[in-house]
């Protein structure tokens, strides 16, 4: 079937120039202090053909075209009559160029359809397989893509002394619309709480809206952050009927949970909603703020979405736009370990997905970035040194200043980025590549138990151990119980000397707090990660919160929940990183992850919440897992043709592809 | 004075984007096959400033804009209100972003001007200094540049059987307007012959109007190549006056060169023509076709810029452009040669302008360009190798095929562009790196003669003289003369078994002619090049040419002149590479060149036109040199504030700063 296609990654950055500039600060776009790709303006697209008679080939572009046929330019062209190609072999290049828009073609012609058989190139040397995605209509090229609309409508009307406050019910992202006439200028006020939308002076975002005489109705252009909105009155306009175009990517939540806890039941819910809000384009971190793609918190975001979308292509899209172009100059967002990340979870998705083709498109870029970008910066250890430029940022946590360098958490995950592009490679059976790479994630991994390991402490230290000022972080600790680098015994020591004991510095981003429970999962605190997830989450709940939050602080009242950069409404009310208990609940209380790729294995083992009942679905790539766990059964329907094992009480049995597995469990309210 | 600034070299890359796309050929744009740059779309400018008073600074910018102040976000930012600066030291940061305008801002505030001291980033992390040129006015940023118009007429309008012929009367390159009325579809016919005009299935440019009931006149918004114009009748369409809009760069010819030969002064006109022609945006090749930036091409257009407009700009700009941006994956236009004439450019342009911040600016990429680029490419002998894919092109001879590497003239240009590099090092004070250069040259250059050296036959053979297919050419021979490589010796033997040797490969392009016969002026073989100049250059002028040509072979007749590349009018009547006699006229025989950077020292070293009288001007950077020769004296007027000497009749005479010389000839009619 043929589909529009295009130079790989390019339709990436053209709406990516789209998102990068969307983020608003009353009435002020706040662009992002990174390097903000392009597409390239000048592609050549190329293909051999064997035609079995001769035809009139129509190529339709969104640039201008030119043609050469074996290599010789096709002259006396005309798009609309298109090329002649007589029968036979022949090849046929395409020029496309465009200053504005993303350069593609679409040829649906018997023996010459495009699609990702093509090849394509924008310096002209090097060639690459096409990017397509689901563009097949030749009147609907990629630079039409847009989110899906949908109309929303206020659940509340409030009429104030001076003015109307909208309350649609719950966090939004939408465009909003109305009935109006008269003449003059409106403005909304935007406010993802009340107090927001009411302080007029200070809330985050507004609107300006023209009105002249004869207009009936407005719409606003931009799709804007908001769960109230507010409206003051303006003499000479009278408005009529208030409303809005919700925009969201058109994917549903494939996953399920349901417990006996209606409180665990919503918190799930809401982190859904946070999800889909922040799924877009790309994975956001907040729709109010950022609005932008940060490489640290889309690798949470991929994680959740195996649990919940599983669409793959908002992954994919988002991981190209975080790798951008060569050279890379800075890490990506600017900060070391957002880097790191990236590498982790291009394994990672290949883990989830079994994409081999995204390995196969990606891993080039992978490599470049390592050798070209990241080994250059290790030192004689084999450590990522950080240059003084760089944005080291872990946590907003108040630990002291550190020398950037000599971090344990960096170099774990440097580690961990090194084993998994080793993984990368190996799937590709590039095998001298594979040990190269797990080679050096080995013997970093032993620098970073000689620097950093403290057999005095038990634990991992933020610096080097031996250092008269070493400090214990939670940091390294985490992420070595979740990277598998802890035997039992250290695993053990870890959990009582940092994760157990509060004398160490609290975490204090749901962002870490996310990694700090996975942690408790992978070993085996599920009661500490239950409780927690509960005074959290569900203290944002109590608080009336309709998608989970960039920040929360039990110690806080009001509206001081909002504030945070020295702004009254600085915090982010819908940001991907508060999803975590989508990830949470999927892969450790349904408990269900791959060990193969693409779940062709996998394990179930399950956990109750409350020391009841639950329930759900997992969703894999061809289909979905069912589990439900109460005190006297396990119940796991296998809607996949993988194969799995259901551990539940000490034993493992068998879950056969597309097959039921029941089991009774041997000691009630074991848990 | 307040400047526009943006980062450096995006104005190039958005003019570029335009330049890229204006090649036409029967409705088609044709575009290059070379990576076609963007500007970056999300800048960063900055400045230190130190206010003696609080201030409120106004910001205009082509994108959109936010402010950081001290390090901070300037909240609640009304740009029309701008930003209020209160009184001390401050750091100012602006981001501006825009998909589709090069990113630019202007303040002129007291205290706060936007210029070249400002800092500008794209990446976020290397601060480079911010780009500038002429543009004051707030209301005309960078983005709303364009070339200068100017009306022309019709020379003769002749009436056909089916429609009219416009000749105005020379080429030109404008935009075609007319009066109009009716309706249907008109058709412009472009010729740079009259023959191309009237040919409407084969000429190379044709524009369609569409009439419509109510117009009143017609614009074409592409101006395009001509000299000729054909427009068929068109039932129902009535043609009134026709004209158009000249477009051109407005640069004058500084320089001026005169003889008793008309033939010769008819030559020079004709070639400054062409050059004006040829001098927009950028140095195109030719304005028909490719109208494009190559960069052999305009290796040649800066000389003889020198010669005539001395306009440093377009310089600039079109290094700039072809520099490009990194990485850097192909040669410059693809081809091996193009890449190492950059170089060279870059330290003629120095020589000629001593413009050292150009240097300072260029350097760093140059630099890479060498570094990350050419070197990797080089193998034990120190040759740049060449790819199956890259292009070498140096004339269009029926050589035989050759080993892309082992090229004798590429290895000289190479070591030349070694050379080149190496002085820019030394303009910048950079020793270390000078020596580093100029000794890669050195070996270099034993290595070439080691390799391509034919004692026995006294000149430098094609690829390796030990070969035993080894044959000579002309090009490695003449550039060996062009750069000083042979002694007397050498280069007398050179002249006789290669420069007057009729059995060598004769050169076919006036682009490498062009060398030929600046190496003939070296050799002092000054009655061969007028000679050559008068049948070649004059040849096309009896052919009633009013610009020099692409190509021009005495042998052909009629039409025949004007197919090329399979295509009946294939070759470019306006080329700049047909331009030659300039250069060849003020350095050669008003004889004007300097020997330290910018003409702070210089030569006078004239000869006679036909053995009888020249005189004329160079421009020099802060003035110019006036020298006048006949059979009896010589006389020089130094309006600039360089020392020279002027070099007759075997004396030399040292000509003082802002000083006249008047020198009697001891032997009248030496030459």
């Amino acid at each position: 079937m043929a589909q529009w296609i295009w130079y790989p990654g390019d339709f990436e950055f053209f709406l990516g120039l789209g998102v990068s500039a969307a983020r608003m600060e009353r009435g002020i776009v706040i662009t992002p202090n990174w390097r903000v790709e392009n597409f390239y303006n000048n592609v050549r697209f190329s293909k051999e053909v064997e035609l079995k008679e001769d035809q009139r080939i129509r190529i339709y572009s969104t640039g201008t075209q030119c043609v050469m046929l074996d290599y010789d330019w096709y002259s006396h062209y005309d798009p609309r009559e298109g090329v002649l190609v007589p029968k036979g072999k022949h090849v046929i290049w395409v020029y496309v160029f465009s200053r504005e828009l993303l350069p593609s073609i679409y040829i649906n012609c018997p023996g010459v359809e495009t699609d990702a058989s093509w090849q394509v190139t924008s310096d002209h040397l090097r060639w690459k397989k096409a990017g397509c995605w689901n563009f097949t209509d030749p009147e609907k090229p990629p630079t039409t893509f847009r989110l899906e609309r949908s109309p929303i409508e206020p659940e509340k009307i409030t009429l104030l002394e001076h003015g109307r406050l909208y309350d649609f019910g719950r966090e939004t992202m939408a465009f909003v619309k109305g009935e109006v006439s008269g003449s003059g200028t409106l403005t909304v006020f935007f406010g993802e709480s009340r107090e927001e939308a009411l302080d007029t002076e200070n809330c985050c975002i507004f609107e300006c809206v023209s009105v002249e005489e004869g207009m009936d109705s407005f719409y606003i252009p931009r799709s804007q952050a908001f769960r109230y909105l507010y409206i003051p009155d303006v003499p000479g306009i009278t408005l009529g009927r208030l409303h809005a175009d919700y925009e969201y990517l058109p994917v549903k939540n494939k996953g399920a949970f349901q417990s006996e806890d209606p409180l665990m039941n919503q918190i799930y819910e809401v982190a859904i909603r946070t999800m889909h809000l922040t799924t877009r384009e790309f994975f956001l971190d907040g729709i109010k703020r950022d609005r932008w793609v940060w490489s640290g918190d889309a690798s949470q975001s991929y994680l959740m979405n195996y649990y919940s979308f599983f669409d793959n292509d908002v992954c994919k899209r988002t991981m190209r736009l975080i790798r951008g172009k060569d050279p890379v100059i800075t890490h990506f967002n600017t900060i070391q370990d957002y880097t790191l990340y990236w590498f982790i979870s291009l394994w990672q998705y290949y883990l989830y997905t079994a994409d081999q083709e995204f390995m196969e498109e990606m891993y080039p870029a992978a490599c470049t970035l390592m050798e070209e970008f990241c080994l250059p910066q290790t030192d004689s250890r084999g450590f990522l040194m950080a240059k003084p430029t760089d944005w080291v940022f872990i946590d907003w946590a108040d630990i002291p200043d550190m020398n950037k360098g000599d971090l344990s958490f960096i170099q774990l995950l440097f580690a961990y980025a090194l084993k998994a592009l080793g993984q990368v490679a190996g799937v590709l059976g590039r095998q001298k590549e594979q040990e190269r790479y797990e080679g050096m994630h080995r013997s970093l991994l032993e620098q970073v138990f000689a620097v950093f390991w403290s057999e005095e402490r038990g634990c991992f230290t933020h610096g080097p151990a031996a250092s008269p000022d070493a400090y214990v972080t939670r940091y390294a600790n985490i992420f070595a119980i979740l990277f598998g680098c802890l035997d039992q015994e250290k695993t053990q020591r870890v959990i009582r000397s940092v994760l157990c004991n509060d004398a160490v510095y609290e975490i204090t981003t749901p962002y870490m707090k996310f990694y700090e429970l996975l942690a408790f999962c992978e070993a085996g605190l599920f009661q500490e990660a239950e409780s927690y997830m509960k005074s959290y989450w569900g203290g944002m709940l109590k608080l009336g919160c309709t998608s989970f939050w960039e920040k929360y602080d039990p110690k806080n009242t009001g509206i001081q929940h909002a504030h945070m950069y020295g702004l009254k409404y600085g915090v982010s009310f819908c940001h991907a990183w508060g999803a975590g208990p989508v990830l949470l609940l999927g892969k450790y209380y349904l408990g269900v992850r791959p060990v193969t790729a693409g779940y062709e294995q996998f394990v179930v083992e399950p956990h109750l919440i409350g020391g009841r009942q639950i329930s759900g679905k997992v969703p894999v790539p061809e289909g979905e897992i069912c589990v439900a766990l109460d005190q006297e059964r396990a119940v796991v329907e296998n809607h996949s043709p993988g194969t799995g094992e259901l551990l539940v009480d000490g034993r493992r049995i068998r879950i056969p592809a597309k097959g039921r597995v029941e089991v009774k469990r041997q000691q009630a309210g074991i848990e």
